[in-house]
């Protein structure tokens, strides 16, 4: 069984500013986040563009990985993507300083052939239009799995409802569910996105943890408290990236407690990642670590 | 074994405003929502004060739970403590508008001898000058558990550090942890509420769960997210009253998985209460319902 996954997002740098410090131009981008996370479990062949100031060095992090470079576009003289933000001390939502696109701004994402079989997708969050010509180029996917953020529900819905019908499982957080639905409630909000195709979504809610509704189940799984968050960048793709690196290594990725597993190891991995600035964590992780997390997390909630 | 509760805290009148609509002068307290909650698993003795308008429906409302009234103060002529609150359509937190003590400013709880033997003490919250008077008329206890609030937190701070070293349980919520130990992270105040004296702490998080912390431990259990929250008021009391119904009923109420079952029955009852205003979910509640919740619950927790 092939259990590789396509991503295709941004790889970019970030400057980030939070209560316990600032970085500048450091690697970041969803791609990133998520091909780090999910490179624990599986192959991972990542879709992007980045400029010629990426160099060798953040080329070489990420090869340390295993993760297939062949569809990162490096285009020449050009600029990386470079975002700019900051939180404050509850890292409730991360406030925007400055975007420059670069060369993101006219990325046509183009699949290797060596890409084109891969079994496992997860879109991450870019242009829906974008999201859909990775998929046309994939041959038989067996898991197509998407994020997206409140500019394309605001901006592209259309195309976004469109890609919605073909996606398996949807990660979306709280917000954006409810900017989606135009419904505050989140079990109504959920319901609600599955009406509109996903099998499965996962909407990512913070400290609140992770709430699983399927045509039958809605779960809540918590989140795990860190003794110091310092950046919450990437959270998100970094659970995705735990969530989808172990889901592509099983059988049946629709039994319940598979899934209930890859939310636990989205959990785990994201909580690692909030633990230092950039991915310097998920950079480092060992897998020991990671399982060690995993077993003391299931177990927490483990009732007898 | 004797497995009842002695539980002092408010009687009152609440009037609450929410998106879902108002109430005026509806059965309320700390010590009614927690006597309610914890009636599905044992005898509640309730000590409290009300004035004569508290009147003989509630009365026989509090006795359908087979809640002991013997140490219900009813004051001639005085009137019931009254409590005026809204909350936005977040639910973060309760807007008091007007609170009239009355017959509440002068409390002064004397215990019935029948209440004097009883093992399991839940001082809800109120002046903790008053909870360590109730907690001296107690021969032998052998469960203590005490909740605050910010008022006592900045008002009487030295009575309620001298309360802490004398109790098993705190339930508090984090903001009040914050503000009790200075400290913002979860983590941190939480280890530095358990220096203060309680063996356990439990985090009451509102829609991010509990969390609990004892030398060795630390869990977080999710909240069940509702359809409608319609009122949280007596979320917390509720919560309380599952958690100490349930482990007044076991053996060692110091086991792990005990410890958490009672968080479970207690996170149960709480999603019930905020379904309706006031008392109303709660006081309708059969034990099967909160068994096939509880069910339902610690199975979608089980990560095999």
């Amino acid at each position: 069984m092939d259990k590789s996954i396509v991503v295709v997002g941004s790889v970019a740098f970030d400057s980030i500013e939070t209560v316990h410090g600032k970085t500048e131009q450091t690697l970041g981008g969803s791609a990133v986040y998520f091909s780090l996370a999910s490179s624990a479990f599986t192959n991972v062949k990542l879709v992007g563009v980045a400029g010629e100031d990426f160099g060798a060095e953040n080329i070489a992090k990420l090869r340390a990985h295993k993760i297939d470079l062949e569809g990162l576009e490096i285009i020449k003289k050009g600029k990386t993507f470079h975002w700019h933000g900051s939180y404050d001390k509850d890292y409730n939502e991360a406030l925007t300083k400055k975007t420059e696109l670069n060369v993101f701004e006219t990325f046509d994402p183009q699949l290797p052939l060596s890409y084109r079989n891969t079994p496992n997708i997860f879109l991450a969050n870019i242009d829906p239009d974008l999201q859909m010509r990775v998929l046309d180029q994939i041959k038989k996917p067996r898991l197509i799995a998407c994020d997206t953020m409140n500019f394309w529900i605001t901006g592209k819905k259309k195309a976004l409802l469109k890609l919605l019908k073909r996606v398996h499982i949807l990660f979306i957080n709280e917000m954006e569910a409810r900017m989606l639905t135009g419904e505050h409630n989140l079990i109504k909000a959920g319901h609600m996105v599955l009406q509109m195709g996903p099998e499965v979504v996962i909407v990512k809610r913070g400290a609140s943890g992770a709430t699983l509704f399927t045509g039958k189940e809605r779960i809540t799984l918590p989140a795990l408290p860190v003794e110091d968050v310092v950046d919450p960048t990437g959270a998100g793709d970094s659970f995705g990236g735990g969530f989808m690196g172990y889901i592509s290594t099983v059988k049946n990725w629709r039994s319940l407690n598979e899934i209930k597993k890859a939310m636990a190891y989205g959990t785990v991995i994201s909580s690692f990642n909030v633990e230092n600035f950039s991915v310097s964590s998920i950079y480092r992780l060992k897998k020991s670590a990671i399982e060690k997390r995993f077993k003391k997390y299931t177990a927490s909630l483990k009732i007898c």
